[in-house]
């Protein structure tokens, strides 16, 4: 499907990839109108002098008035408010998606609210760097990543490819599948990393002031790309674990199980083990290369 | 200190640093002649064809003969043997150094079979990817980086001086420090995130099919950055955990009952207290960027 254009993108919370996906709009002028909202004054005066925005609005109910997009690209802990304060104000026919992390919430707090005519289309584009805020996005983060879409059976297929033509535009491949899959794919993928990088980092913070400033000092022995991770958005995730709690914690069991395998191996001194283990692990790294994520 | 010269270096050991380390020398000319040697003739080949040495050897006591500096970059479970083996054929004078990750291993292995008049200087060059063998050195992998060095109290200050010019030509900034505690400090910042890092990409490797070709397709939203760090070279990392027990096991219980404090505040979703911790982590990395060791 070749790039569609609207007439009036609404983008609920603009920071990192709502901000993206603004510039996106702007290159490739696949919008009319783009409105910017965020609850925070100073976000929106990022967002003016950024030039992001055509308007800014810090009403969520004000900013989709008259929208045939609207994207909520906030923390998930906003979006059953936002929901509420949308409900009777998005126009009926309108298309209301999101770039949430996690989808079974999306589903739980936004389709009771949505009005009958308007589209749900659910999605994830798994894409981003650990910064925040309007000024740290910009329109190639997209570029060759994937994007999940989430719809729910009976969705409009005319508002499916209308969402899947914008990411495509913005350079994404897009797939489809369902949200409690989704979930679970991104518990292992994305969530549990996460988990484990802010849990190492915090450790590491927690030790003696002096090995302190040389962990800091000799970082580039594996630590730091952990310190990267951990450097993510902190209420963004906060929300993530929160709303994705049941699979988290089921892949952090599998995780703990194989850790303390590990801490045996190395205890009893049973190197073929650790040998085995590490071999296998290096086969995974080739294929995401060969499946150019690298 | 001017960068050194020596007249014959011996480089027990050449994969990826120890190619690294003959690529600097050749380079800055810091060397007269030099021998690699290596237990596989295929290395030694590959070695023969990127013209990285002088001379070859499979014998690491033909290897050190009248050489004023030999440096061990072999995996740390060689070095018992190779210590063994090389023990009365350095010549007096001579300077013996290393490369490996733990240097508690170093002294206990190689400091008793050193002859008297040899000087002994453990070192760890912190550089280095996720690639192995000689192909895969670059001389720019030192660039910046730290190097710690960890002389015997009774060591001789020449040696340790030429040992530092040799890594400062390579680009590093040296820091003296004593085994035991370099050991710790290489555990929190390096060995414990491999470690975690292996068991992450492992426990992904255990899924079903089906969601194993999802999670590399889908890595990009934080998996990705720990299979980088789990290709690294199985034998090395087998031989650091087993080399460096003690101070793993120790870091590693500090992590899990971080780990614990965390999967219970999710459970329990207590989102204040993982708000607090993803701050604080996120104050590290800009200690990290402030440093330039991002």
């Amino acid at each position: 499907m070749s790039a569609p254009r609207f007439e009036r993108v609404a983008l609920i919370g603009i920071g990192h990839i709502g901000s993206s996906l603004a510039r996106v709009l702007q290159r490739d002028n696949l919008a009319r109108e783009i409105v910017a909202c965020d609850r925070r004054a100073e976000t929106l005066d990022k967002v003016r002098s950024l030039g992001l925005a055509d308007r800014v609005a810090d009403d969520p109910a004000e900013a989709v008035r008259g929208a045939d997009l609207v994207v909520i690209a906030t923390p998930l802990s906003a979006y059953a408010e936002i929901g509420r304060r949308i409900a009777t104000a998005v126009m009926p026919g309108a298309i209301l998606t999101d770039v949430g992390s996690v989808k079974g919430a999306v589903v739980r707090d936004l389709q009771p609210v949505v009005a009958q005519g308007v589209h749900l289309v659910p999605g994830h584009p798994v894409a981003g760097t650990e910064h925040s805020g309007p000024e740290s996005g910009f329109a190639e983060v997209f570029q060759n990543r994937w994007c999940i879409l989430t719809p729910p059976a009976d969705g409009d297929p005319a508002a499916l490819a209308r969402v899947s033509a914008l990411w495509e535009a913005a350079g994404m491949k897009v797939v489809i599948m369902d949200a409690e899959h989704h979930d679970m794919v991104l518990a292992i993928t994305s969530h549990l990393p996460h988990l484990i990088a802010y849990t190492i980092v915090g450790t590491a913070t927690d030790l003696e002031e002096s090995l302190k400033s040389e962990v800091i000092k000799f970082s580039a022995g594996g630590f730091r790309d952990f310190t990267r991770i951990a450097a993510s958005d902190p209420v963004m995730w906060r929300d993530v674990f929160l709303s994705n709690r049941e699979a988290v914690l089921e892949m952090l069991q599998r995780f703990n199980e194989d850790l303390t395998a590990l801490q045996r191996a190395i205890r009893w001194g049973e190197g073929k083990k650790l040998e085995e283990l590490f071999t296998r692990t290096r086969a995974i790294r080739r294929s995401i290369i060969e499946a150019k994520q690298a």
